[in-house]
Order: structure tokens, then sequence, then C-alpha cells
């Protein structure tokens, strides 16, 4: 399965969609406003800029999903951009106009990113559907490319990790618990390629001296060994999947076959892969002291809803549509009697880089 | 109602949906081709409009509607742009890179057009949504632009022809059928400030020298008065609404509130409005001679799907969704018995039109 025909987050704006559930998300953002404001203020150069297309300035956002908070970032960029670029106007220049590309993989949901823009944004909006992992626009078309919360999305599932013929095969698991080398591995290979990728598209879209702020969910730096890593809310919902497979409503084998494809890199191991790269300057980088998720998902029913936004679209197509109420009303129950939000290992940490990007098209 | 509140076309892919019940726009298209080839063949001038973005050609269809149409128009128009740079391309130029951007109003089912986006594409591609009355893009940034089978909707019903207290209230019709020249009138100003309001837009969207294909839903040059204008299949439709008010399904007074926002303008007026805005130099002119609708919707259920596909957004908004299958069901009754698809007035012209903006922005 290529990464574009993953679900995206879930959709429409219900009780049930990403835009009603990613309060944890925006918390990030939020944090992230004053290093943005005061990155662009220090390291946005209008003339630097707009010497390839003169009096617009682009911008994108990479994994947006539906909104809201891909609207309250942009908003943040853009007035920033703004209040810089009226340091710097001369008497001969107008303020540029600005276009913002709202991008995620084809399978979002962009009627219902587009029914809620917001009424007074101070630029044009566009939508553009697809992987982040390949090209989606011209080269050096863009001025300054956003991606939060996105990265960890992998393009795929590592194939060895549903292989049973592989050492990496994670029979009965659903994600690298960090008691198995082999299944580390696979899933720090696959995330190293793909942010690779990631990074060659970007440095061709955008235009020599463009900035890229990432915010990046991550986990402590590891050591040799992945024995740090743990993901107790997806052991657990890992835990509910077999319970129904025990009771019969699907084959265990369809357990066994089941992975997320999602990967968290540790700062390190961040750092290391943009130096690997090349094509940008790493201009700030910092772990956010954002609020953890047991203050914007303060109980069991508002944290399963957090889990279910971003993850039902891929257990519905593996594991059929009609068996996601049941899933996560027993989800709901176990995160209250594991009381799993009190986990102090059920932590979530959100790397913020700021990229400068030095390559010439 | 604003512009953009106004139900788009059918979207999905059923067989109700726009996508499969449009081969009558379709062939306004396949028609226009030459036309086009040869115009842009003729007037593509890479080095004029290359001074504002190097390497990048933009283009944008307005009023797009889902597919298949548009992609096929957008795939004429990139392949004979590349055909004409070729022969003009010095050996320091590189062929530019395109992007097109897909406009239509926010109702617009993109879902349905970003999952249908051909594979082999020669462009990067957006969606905008938004009335295309009002500006979408900053200025200067589009090279082409196109719209086809679109500007006949208005950006709202004539205020007059609802106002029970006016002499242009056109009760009991849902369109002027040229017997009462006030609403006649009323159709024609709405059209003539709307047309306005797009060819501003778009003089200050393209950049200078930049070209416009508009592809028009017209009527024959009208005498001083309405009197030739004729709309039977829509009379018929007005008719059905009739009948079911008639038994008591929703009060008259709906009807007589209810106006489709569409009018067709004739060549010579078409032409004359053009020429009042001043933005713009006509290039080219003609009548398209392309298949009547008895080609394209050759039965009356092609023929109720095709009016359905199109008309049934505005209709659920006024009548309420749950009449839909049995106004239709009647409709195709009624285009059979009136034998409609052989009524010489069941005519459809498009006009198009060559434009080039001559408005520096």
């Amino acid at each position: 399965m290529g990464a574009d025909q993953f679900l995206a987050m879930n959709g429409g704006d219900g009780y049930q969609s990403y835009a009603k559930n990613s309060a944890f998300q925006r918390g990030a953002t939020e944090v992230a406003k004053e290093i943005i404001e005061e990155e662009i203020s220090n390291k946005l150069d209008i003339e630097e800029l707009s010497s390839t297309s003169p009096n617009i300035i682009r911008i994108a956002d990479f994994g947006c999903s539906t909104g809201p908070n891909t609207f309250h970032a942009m908003q943040i960029i853009v007035e920033t951009m703004k209040k810089k670029i009226e340091t710097q106007l001369s008497v001969s220049h107008q303020m540029p106009e600005f276009q913002v590309f709202f991008n995620d993989r084809t399978s979002n949901d962009f009627n219902t990113l587009f029914a809620t823009l917001p009424q007074n944004k101070q630029y044009y909006a566009a939508g553009v559907p697809g992987s982040f992992y390949v090209r989606h626009f011209p080269k050096a078309s863009l001025h300054f490319a956003y991606s939060s919360c996105s990265l960890h999305w992998l393009s795929e599932v590592p194939k060895e990790v549903v292989d049973p013929s592989s050492p990496a095969w994670n029979k009965g698991k659903i994600l690298y618990y960090g008691d198995k080398n082999e299944v580390f591995n696979a899933y720090a290979a696959q995330f190293a390629k793909d942010l690779d990728s990631f990074l060659k598209a970007r440095a061709e879209e955008l235009v020599f001296g463009g900035l890229m702020a990432l915010l990046v969910g991550s986990e402590p730096n590891h050591t040799k060994y992945a024995s740090y890593t743990t993901f107790p809310s997806l052991e657990l919902l890992g835990s509910c999947l077999i319970d129904l497979a025990k009771e019969g409503l699907f084959d265990m084998a369809k357990v066994d076959s089941f992975n997320l494809p999602t990967y968290f890199p540790s700062p390190n191991e961040l750092k290391a892969l943009i130096e690997r790269n090349q094509d940008f300057s790493i201009e700030r980088m910092e772990i956010l002291n954002h609020p953890p998720k047991r203050f914007t998902t303060p109980d069991s029913k508002s944290f399963a809803l957090f889990i279910r936004a971003f993850i039902e679209g891929l257990l519905q197509i593996h594991f059929g549509i009609e068996i996601m109420d049941e899933l996560f009303r027993r989800y709901e129950e176990k995160v209250e009697e594991t009381k799993l939000l009190s986990n102090p290992n059920e932590n979530s940490m959100t790397t913020f880089v700021l990229l400068k990007c030095k390559r010439m098209t």
C-alpha cells in the first residue's frame, strides 16, 4: 500500500473528527508560535526571497489535515511575515500578496478543510493532494514550508515487520515496543528513507534561502538499543485487537499482519538525518515544552477519541468499519482501568526544527 | 444567498453524478480543442509570459466541477503549450514546469476531483475553492485562464424576480421564458454585472499578455425583446414542480419563490460586455459547432440525469432532498411524453471567446 492510499485523519467536523479531537496537536503549534515569530523576524530576508517572484509569498503546510490547527499556524506565519516585511519595505515596494497551499494525502477531507477556511484570512488558499514524500510544486516556487505532527507518518509499513519469514516479524504487536531490535531497526530505516525523500522534495520546491519549520513527534534520545521506546497507549490498543481476535471477531493472523506506519525519531537521530541530507542548514532546534496529553485529553473518553481520530482510517481498511465502535468502546474502558493517563511512560515529545534551504535549483 | 452558498454540480462518481452525466459539456471542449491549439500556437509568447515567473507556467480552470472534463481540457492546454514552447526554447532555457489550479465553488466535491486526478498528468495540481466572481489568486500570477460551461451560473438570482411587489416578479416560473421583458431584463442585468466582476478579477490575476479561453453557454442573438428565448427543458421542469405543488407536496408559493440563477447571453451581448470592460482584447470569437443534446443524451433517462446532475443541488436546498427522486421520475416521463429531444427550440449554443489580458497590474 503506497503512502497515498493510507486513509488520512478522520474527516468532517463531527464529534469523532480530527477537527474536534486535535487539541494536543494544537498545543504544539501554540508553543512553537513564539519560536516561529522570533525566527521569521530574525531570518526572513524579503530581498532574497522576492528575487524569484516579485510581490508574492507562497507558503505550504505539509500534512495539514482538516483544520483548525493548520489555519492557526498559517495565520501566525503570515502575520509574522507581514510585520517583518513592513520593517523592510522601501517606498518602491508594495506589501506582497500571500498564497497558502494546504497539502495532505488525497484521502484527506479537503471538502471540510475548504468549507471551514477562516473568513478573514489574509491569503489566497489552495489545496494540494498527495503524499508529501514526493514533489507537489514547481521548482523554487515556495518561500516557506511548514509541517506539524505529520512526519511520524511513514510512507509505508516496513515490509520486514509483516513478513513471517523475517527476523523482524512483529507478531502480535502493532508497533515497535522496544523489546525487539530487528523491529525497531526496520522502522528506523524506513523513517530515515522517508525523511530523506521529504527533504529532497522540499529542497527542490523551496527557493534558495527559503525557511522550513518542522514540528516532529519524537521520543527521548535512544541508547544503542531500542529498549527505552514504549508506547503504552498503542500497546493497549494492540491488546484490545488481540482480545477481539480471541473472541473470534477476526483471525489472530489479522493482528499479526497489522502494523502502524508511524515512527517517532529522537532529536539526535533527526539532527543526524537532516545533516546527512545536506540540502538544508539547521537554524534552530529544540524540544517543545507543550502540554502533555493528560491536559489536552484529561479523561479516558476524550483520550480514546483523540487516538481514534488519527488512527481509525488505517484500522478500518484492515479490520473493517463494523468493529470500530466496539474496539474503541473497549479501548476507552482499558484506558480508564489501566490509569493510562497517569502512566509516566505515556509521554509525547515534539521536536522543533527550523531549516534554511541552501540548495540552488 | 451568495454565489458561494449555491450547491455545486452533483458530486461523487455515481450514476447521478456530474462526472457521469456531462458528455454534453465535454462535447464543447472537444470542438474547442482545435481552436485552442491554433490560438496557443499563434498567440502564446513565452518570452512575454516568463518575465514574471521564470520557468513556471500557471493555468487555472474556473468552474471546473469534478472532472473528467476539466482534466481533458487542462491536458489539451498543457500539451499545446509545451509543443509551442519547444519551438521557442533557446539553449539557455529549460522547459517550464506547469501548475494547474482547479477552481469551483466551495461546495464542489473537491475530494472526488482530487481522487480522480489523472495518473500521468504533466503538471502539479491544486484546488482553489470559492465563487469565481471574486479574486482567488495573487496579482499577475496566472498565465492562462479557462472557463467552460460555467459563466451562465449567476452569482445570485436577480432580486426583483422573486419580489412579489416588483413588475419583474416571475410568478410560477423558474427562469425567463421570453414572455415578460421585465424578468428577462433583470436576468440580463445580473449577468452583465457578474461578467464584469469575473473579468475584473481575472484581469488582476493574469499576467500582462496572458490568455483566457471562455466557452459560454449562449442563446441566438436576441431582438430588442426577449421573445425568442425559450427553454423547453426547464419549462418542463417548472411544470413538474407545479404539478407536485398542486398535489400538495409543498405550497405553490415555494415554486413562485424559486428561480434558477442562470442566464445565457447572445454572442453579440457577450461581445459588447467584454468590450465595455476594457481589460481584455478579443482575439477570437465564434460559435462552436458541437453535438446537440439529442446526441449526447439520446434518451429521456440520460437527459433527465444530465439536467439533474447540474440542477439538483439548488432544488434540494429549496424544496428538500426527499422529493428529488419523485421530481426527476416525473421529469423523465414528461421528457418522453412531450418528445422534448426532438423539439427544435431545445437547442444549445456555446460561444467560444479567446481574450488577451491588456491590463498592467
